[in-house]
């Protein structure tokens, strides 16, 4: 084994290295099975012992309440975009949606093709750099929909928008899903693709309360409704097995070290320490997100010029911190600090700010 | 690493060996990057390369001529059925299946939410146990819909119906795809998930002919279009890297042994010992396909009772032969003789045959 970066990446990202050895150490006889995990039956015991654990984890870590069924699902969050409306929509009921980014300007886009979309609120006219305050979704409407975190701009809600009783909130949880604690009674669906916090590339996590699973209409594609799934506990056809039995080896890895409440904790503690570096580097460094929108998972920042940007990428690349380059769609630079990225780790790259300051005043 | 067993699973199945030992060796450190290759970015120039060399050894193996566009997408094989009406149906025209099986069963049913579907062929008639004689399609279709390889059932198409030359031919391939050698030029779409001979579970591969990209409706969601997977490389949101890094090590190691000429007369070699076995055997074992529809990738077959059926999977199991079990919606015994089953393997199960049936006479 060589020697292992710290890893920034926005996804796929860091995994738990504990998590990464064992897999390594099963890769070709896991259980027993003299097969590796990729070669076994998605109906074999082995497997669904595996599946049925992944699932009973996510719930107990995150407190998914009875009444919500969890499925792993594949498409990524792209896929959940048009899937939501299909699952969700009532006839004549509008969809009302917040724009806060990149990623939830995307989902309207796929929800206007089935149905009128009212925006309660954007942030679109200040660069995506907060996240409005106080908003307020209407009575009557199919649903609400925001983005939790938004992976490229960098915010994060710091509060749930108020929701009529009867609307359920349905939330892109991708890039801060699993990294801190929330109250999911408080949603009626919650998707994530799991290349964040939980696994690598390849699978999606939806969680649905029981109520909103017979909506769909009937002449829907069978692979498109989420009753499908999760009638059939994500085994209707063959899932994404690999990135399940990944995702069940991290979210091990998190009840090891104390669950979301710890998992939270640090997560906090690296973000500080990285925006406390921004903010004390007297306007070297400039923070994209206001103070209150902050996302503890995605900091997006700038420095005075396109070049000094470039360098710092570069610079920072060979001292062995890797992926802290901004999206190619906004430039700038972004440290991504999933759970696996460590306080240590997190430290060296508040070093190399500091360092490449002094050097390049 | 403990005893490895035969695997004749039906998918996920048995990969080549040296590919899952190149795996596990740079599990934690992929091409000198100092992360698991579950870690680094899609965009990172390290996974674009593995990326770009899967598809480009799809193409060479196969012989995929350069008006076709290949793409890496996720949901398996059902996801394409109904995403094969999505991009192909025309206003007004008709759609055109012929049912041989399970899985050709479940593509009319999510084709017949589009338009009309018209069954051109089918052998329900007697099991499944046949592929029909002379099929031909009508002209004005859409485009006419066939499944090469019935993975429950064990026929395989021995030849290629004929089609109007505006008619596009769309092939389900899963099960046989990259097990022989073809034309492509025949279809104008042929899809298949790849966990059977190509890769793990977790990604499929559309391979379309150009003109067809564009037919899609301008309304449809932009990940059910493929247009969009093929303008983006496959890239236009996070694809299963991992599956494909896998896939990208098989088709290695499959061009490695001489390409699918040397795959195919492999599988053709093995398939033959099982069926000969099958005929030699007076009866005791009964082969469900008809000789000439027999498939070479997966070979269906009966004993004289369910009771002497569970003893055979039972007694192979413990013998190290795994997943003779026939699929639960059918019954049976099946042998999954897909690409990575060795013949070495393939004669352990007859000699297992004929010692079964010697002591249980």
């Amino acid at each position: 084994m060589g020697k292992r970066v710290i890893n920034f990446n926005p996804g796929p990202a860091a995994l738990p290295l504990p998590a990464l050895e064992k897999a390594r150490d099963e890769f070709l006889d896991f259980a027993g099975t003299g097969m590796s995990v990729l070669e076994i039956s998605h109906r074999s015991k082995e497997y669904e012992k595996v599946h049925n654990e992944a699932t009973e984890l996510l719930r107990e870590l995150l407190g998914v309440p009875t009444d919500y069924k969890i499925a792993w699902l594949q498409g990524g969050a792209s896929t959940q975009f048009y899937q939501v409306p299909v699952n969700l929509v009532l006839p004549g009921k509008r969809m009302e949606y917040a724009i806060t980014g990149a990623w939830s300007e995307k989902a309207v886009k796929e929800a206007a093709l089935y149905g009128e979309v009212k925006i309660v609120a954007t942030s679109a006219d200040q660069k995506f750099s907060y996240i409005p305050a106080k908003v307020k979704f209407g009575a009557g409407a199919s649903y609400a929909h925001i983005t939790s975190n938004e992976t490229i701009h960098g915010v994060e809600w710091p509060y749930w928008p108020e929701v009529p009783s009867d609307v359920p909130l349905v939330c892109d949880m991708s890039s801060d899903f699993m990294g801190r604690a929330i109250d999911v009674k408080k949603f009626g669906v919650i998707y994530a693709g799991a290349q964040k916090n939980v696994g690598p590339a390849g699978v999606t996590v939806v969680i649905v309360r029981e109520d909103l699973l017979t909506r769909a209409a009937k002449n829907i594609p069978t692979m498109s409704k989420w009753i499908t799934h999760t009638t059939e506990n994500s085994l209707y056809n063959t899932p994404a097995t690999f990135a399940i039995y990944i995702s069940k080896l991290v979210l091990d890895y998190d009840k090891q070290i104390g669950g979301l409440a710890a998992v939270e904790k640090t997560n906090r503690e690296k973000a500080k320490l990285v925006y406390d570096a921004i903010d004390k580097s007297k306007g070297y460094y400039k923070g994209h997100a206001k103070p209150d929108s902050r996302s503890i998972m995605n900091i997006t920042f700038r420095l005075a010029s396109e070049e000094l940007e470039t360098k710092f990428a570069d610079e920072s690349k060979k001292a062995g911190l890797i992926g802290l380059k901004g999206h190619r769609s906004v430039g700038g630079l972004r440290a991504s600090l999933y759970n696996a990225v460590t306080l240590e780790g997190t430290r060296k790259l508040v070093e190399f700010m500091k360092e490449f300051q002094e050097k390049n005043p």
